[in-house]
C-alpha cells in the first residue's frame, strides 16, 4: 500500500482510540496517587484537644515545693547487653554503672514498640501506639517516604491532643527542656515546644534521614534551624552534652528541673569525637557508648552543681533492641517482637527515694507517666487511657504492678508476656493449618516461650501447656477487642 | 455514525495492528520462559566422571582389613545449643552426651553453608558449594520452585563426576548404606544408589517440600516408592532407626561398614511420635531432639551387638543452624552467614583412635572427606581440589588443620574466619561509601568480629583493626580470584 496520508490520519485516530483506555487509567492511577498524596491530612481530634487544655489547667504548679529534678535519658537502638551494668565487658560505661550500683535496675524492662517513633511516643504519653495515634515511623515532610506514609494514610506526626510527661511537668511548674531526637513529626503543630518543653535543641528525626538539621527553639519564640545538613554528626555527642550542661545550669532555680535527653545515638551512621575515638574494645560501636557514658557522667556533673542532686530522679534506657551492632541477649534484633528488639536497659537513680537493687518485675516505657504522676501527686488525664502503671513500688524493692505486659509492633498486637511465660499469636486472618503442605506457618507460631528457662525464645511450648496457651491468647483477644472498640482509648 | 459493517472491520484491522507489539511481546516473553525451563538441562562434565571412575577403580578394597566402621549422622537444622553435651539444660540427649564425653567435642565446627543442600554437597564430597556444583536447594522435580530454579539457570542436583565419601568407601571395600534425606536431586543420575551406596532408604528431599516420599533403593537394582505422601512423619524418626538397625544387622561382617544417617529432623515441620511426645522440657522441638538421640542410642546399641565398636567411628553434626525453632549461640538463624546460620554441633567418637576431649580447633563439614581419607590411608582424587583439611591430628588433640576457614553462602563469599577474627566483607560491586546519605551501606559492613570476646558479633572491629581486616580483605579477595579462575577446582 502506497503511502496515503487520509489513511494515516484515519490509522491515528484509530490508534488514539484504541489507547484511550489504558493511557486514561494511568492518568487516572496518577492522578489518583498524587491527589491521595496531596490532599492527605493528619486531623486532630477538637474535643479531647480542648480536654487536654482543661486537664493542664488543673494542674496546680508545684513550683518551689519538694519536686524532684527529673532527668530522662534516652538511647537510640542501644542493646540491652551494652553496657556495663548489664554484663559487659567490651565497653567502660562507669558512669552509668555507677548510677545503676546506686539505682534500681530493672531486668524485664520492654520498650513499648520494636522501632523508634512508636516506641517514643508511647513511653512519652504513657499510652501504646495504637492510643497515642503513631504506629507509624514519621520521614522527613516531602521525601519519597513521606509521601509514601501519606499514600497509606500512616500517620506522619503525634496527634495535637496527645499528653506528653512535659506538657504535665510544664504544667506542674518544671522548667522543660529537650535535647536530641524528637522523631514525632516536623510540623510547626507537632514539634517539643507544642508539646510542652521550654526549650529544644536537637533534631526532628534518625540521624539516617535527610535533611539531618539541628533545630533550636523556645516555647512561644518559634524555632529556627541551627545548623544546615550534613551535620557535622562526629561533634553531635559532644554538642548535645555541652547543650544539655547549659539548659541544666540555665534552669531556673525556683522550679524542678525535667531534662529529656533523647540521643540519636548509637544509631546508625556511627560518628565518634578524635577524643572518643579508641578507648573501647568494642570498635566504633563501643566509642560512641563510651562518648555516650561521657555524656551521662556530664550531665550527673551538672546536676551536682545544680545542688539538689539528692532529690534528683535520673532514668536511663533505650527505645529499641540494638538493630546492626549492639548486643541483645535474646532473639532477633530492631523491629521484631522478639527479645532482641525490645528488650532494652533500664536504670532509676534518685537517692531520695528509690532502692538501690535489681528487679525482675515486668515494666514497660509506658510506666513512665503514670510513675510520674504518683511520685508527683499529680491527677491522670481523665478523658484518656493511660495504658501504663506506676512502678513507685518496684522502684523501692516491692512489687511490678502488672500481671501481664502487651508487645505492640506498629500497630498490631504481637505477643503478651507474663512473669513466667511470652505467648506470640499466629497474625492474620486465615492460616492454613495443615503443616504438611504449609509448614511454613507451622514455623509462624503460635510460640509459647517458657522466659525463666528459654530467653532465647527457642522452644514452643504451646502444645505442651494448652492452658497456659489459652489463657494467654484469651487475654490477647480481649485486648484485641478492646483496642478494635477504642483504639484511641477515650472515656 | 451509525452502524457500519465495513467502518467496523477495518478498525478491528486497525486495532490488531496496534495490539501486535505489546501481545507479541508477552508472547514471545511466555515462550521465552517456557522454551528456558523446557531446555534447560543440566550437563554433566564427561571427562572427570571418566577420572573419577578411574580413581574409584585406583582404590584397592581394604576387605576384611583393619578399617573401622564408619557412621555418619547429619541432623537437619539442629541447633549448636540443642544437646546436653553443648550445655542445654531443657533437652536430655544422653546418647549424644555419653559420645560427646568418650569422643572429641569440637566447638569451632562450621557447617559448609547455612542452607541444607550445598552443605551436604560440600560435607560429602570434601569440596565447598561452587566447587560441588550444587550452589542451590533442588525442589521436587516439575514443582514451581524447580522451574523458578531451571528459568535461572541454577544446578538442580549433584553433577554425577563429584566424588562422594561414599563412592570412596564403596570401592574401599566398605558396605555402604543410607538413610534419610537426600536432598541433592531427584534425578535418575543423581540418586543415593549412583553415589556409591550399596542401600538407600529416605526421601529426596526436605520434609517441608511435597511430594514427600519414601524411597528404598538397592545399588543397580533402581529404586522403589516405599510410601505414597502424605508420609506419616510421627513414625518417621522410628522408622529411620529401625531402618538403621536392620542396615547394620544386615551389614555382611567381612567388609567394614559405612552408615550415613542424614535425619530429616528437627527441620519443620516437627513431629514426634506418642511415645517420644512430652518427655522434654522444650515442647515438640525437644521432644524431636530426644527422639533423634533415641535414635542415636539405638544405633550405638546396633553397632555393639555388630562386635566391633572399639573400632568404630561415630561422627555427629548438623547440615545448618537452627531455623524457626532451636537454639544457636550466635547471631542470626539458618540461612545467614553470621554464627547462628553456621555454627553446628560436632562430636567425634572412636575408642581406639580419638582421643575424649574438646578442641577450639577451627573446622568444617569439608574436612570429613579427608580426615576419611587419611585414617584409611588412601590417594585423594587426583583431578580436583579438596577444600577440606584432615582433622586425624585435632581428633587425636593435637592442633587443627586451618589457619583460615571461608565461609560461602550459596556459592558468594561471605566472610572469612581466622582462630581470633571473623572479616565478613562488604558484598556486591559499588557501594556508595557516603555514610550520611547512605547509612544502610554502611550498616552492612565490612565487619571484622572479635570471636574470642565478640561472639555475638556485636562489634565491628574494622575501623579499630585496619591491618587484621586489611589482611582478611587480602585472604578473600585471593580466594575470590582463585574461585573466578576455576570454580570447580579441576586440576
Amino acid at each position: 500500500m502506497p503511502f496515503n496520508r487520509p489513511a494515516l490520519k484515519k490509522w491515528l485516530v484509530r490508534l488514539a482510540l484504541v489507547l484511550t483506555v489504558p493511557v486514561g487509567l494511568a492518568v487516572f492511577a496518577a492522578l489518583y496517587v498524587t491527589f491521595k498524596i496531596a490532599t492527605y491530612e493528619q486531623t486532630d481530634d477538637a474535643v479531647h484537644m480542648a480536654s487536654k487544655a482543661d486537664y493542664l489547667k488543673s494542674i496546680a504548679p508545684s513550683a518551689g515545693g519538694d519536686a524532684p529534678d527529673i532527668v530522662v535519658i534516652l538511647f537510640d537502638d542501644l542493646g540491652y547487653g551494652d553496657v556495663g551494668f548489664t554484663g559487659n565487658q567490651m565497653i567502660d560505661t562507669p558512669h552509668m554503672d555507677a548510677l545503676a550500683a546506686n539505682g534500681m535496675v530493672l531486668q524485664n524492662y520492654y520498650a513499648p514498640a520494636p522501632v523508634c517513633s512508636p516506641s517514643r511516643a508511647a513511653m512519652l504519653t504513657g499510652r501504646m501506639a495504637p492510643r497515642s495515634g503513631l504506629t507509624h515511623v514519621p520521614f522527613p515532610s516531602g521525601t519519597p517516604l513521606d509521601r509514601l506514609n501519606r499514600f497509606f494514610g500512616n500517620p506522619v506526626r503525634l496527634p495535637r491532643e496527645e499528653i506528653l510527661i512535659s506538657d504535665i511537668l510544664q504544667a506542674a511548674g518544671f522548667h522543660t527542656a529537650m535535647v536530641g531526637k524528637w522523631h514525632m513529626g516536623d510540623h510547626a503543630e507537632s514539634i517539643p515546644t507544642e508539646f510542652g518543653f521550654d526549650r529544644f535543641f536537637g533534631t526532628y528525626y534518625s540521624n539516617d534521614m535527610n535533611p539531618f538539621t539541628l533545630v533550636s527553639g523556645r516555647a512561644g519564640q518559634g524555632e529556627a534551624v541551627s545548623h544546615a545538613a550534613p551535620v557535622d554528626q562526629t561533634q553531635l555527642n559532644l554538642l548535645y552534652a555541652e547543650t544539655a550542661e547549659t539548659f541544666i545550669a540555665d534552669a531556673p532555680t525556683d522550679k524542678p528541673l525535667y531534662l529529656y535527653f533523647a540521643h540519636n545515638f548509637p544509631h546508625v551512621p556511627l560518628y565518634a569525637a578524635a577524643q572518643e575515638t579508641g578507648r573501647s574494645d568494642a570498635g566504633l560501636y563501643g566509642d560512641v557508648v563510651q562518648g555516650l557514658d561521657d555524656s551521662v557522667g556530664r550531665i550527673v556533673t551538672a546536676l551536682k552543681q545544680r545542688g539538689r542532686f539528692d532529690n534528683t530522679l535520673i532514668v536511663i534506657t533505650s527505645d529499641n533492641g540494638p538493630w546492626w551492632e549492639g548486643r541483645g541477649i535474646g532473639r532477633g534484633r530492631k523491629g521484631v517482637s522478639f527479645e532482641g528488639g525490645i528488650h532494652v536497659p533500664f536504670v532509676a537513680h534518685w537517692p531520695r527515694a528509690v532502692k538501690p537493687g535489681r528487679s525482675d518485675a515486668l515494666a514497660m516505657g509506658t510506666d513512665l507517666l503514670p510513675t510520674l504522676l504518683e511520685e508527683l501527686d499529680l491527677p491522670a488525664p481523665p478523658d484518656r487511657l493511660i495504658d501504663g502503671k506506676s512502678l513507685a513500688s518496684a522502684l523501692r524493692g516491692g512489687d511490678g504492678p502488672h500481671e501481664v505486659l502487651y508487645h505492640y509492633a506498629a500497630g498490631t498486637l504481637m505477643a503478651v508476656r507474663s512473669a513466667t511465660h511470652k505467648y506470640r499469636a499466629r497474625k492474620g486472618v486465615a492460616y492454613p493449618t495443615d503443616p504438611v503442605r504449609f509448614p511454613i506457618f507451622q514455623a509462624h507460631g503460635p510460640w509459647l516461650f517458657d522466659m525463666r528457662a528459654d530467653r532465647g525464645e527457642a522452644y514452643d511450648l504451646s502444645m505442651r501447656h494448652p492452658d497456659i496457651a489459652a489463657r494467654m491468647k484469651a487475654l490477647m483477644d480481649a485486648k484485641n477487642a478492646e483496642m478494635a472498640e477504642n483504639p484511641r482509648g477515650w472515656k
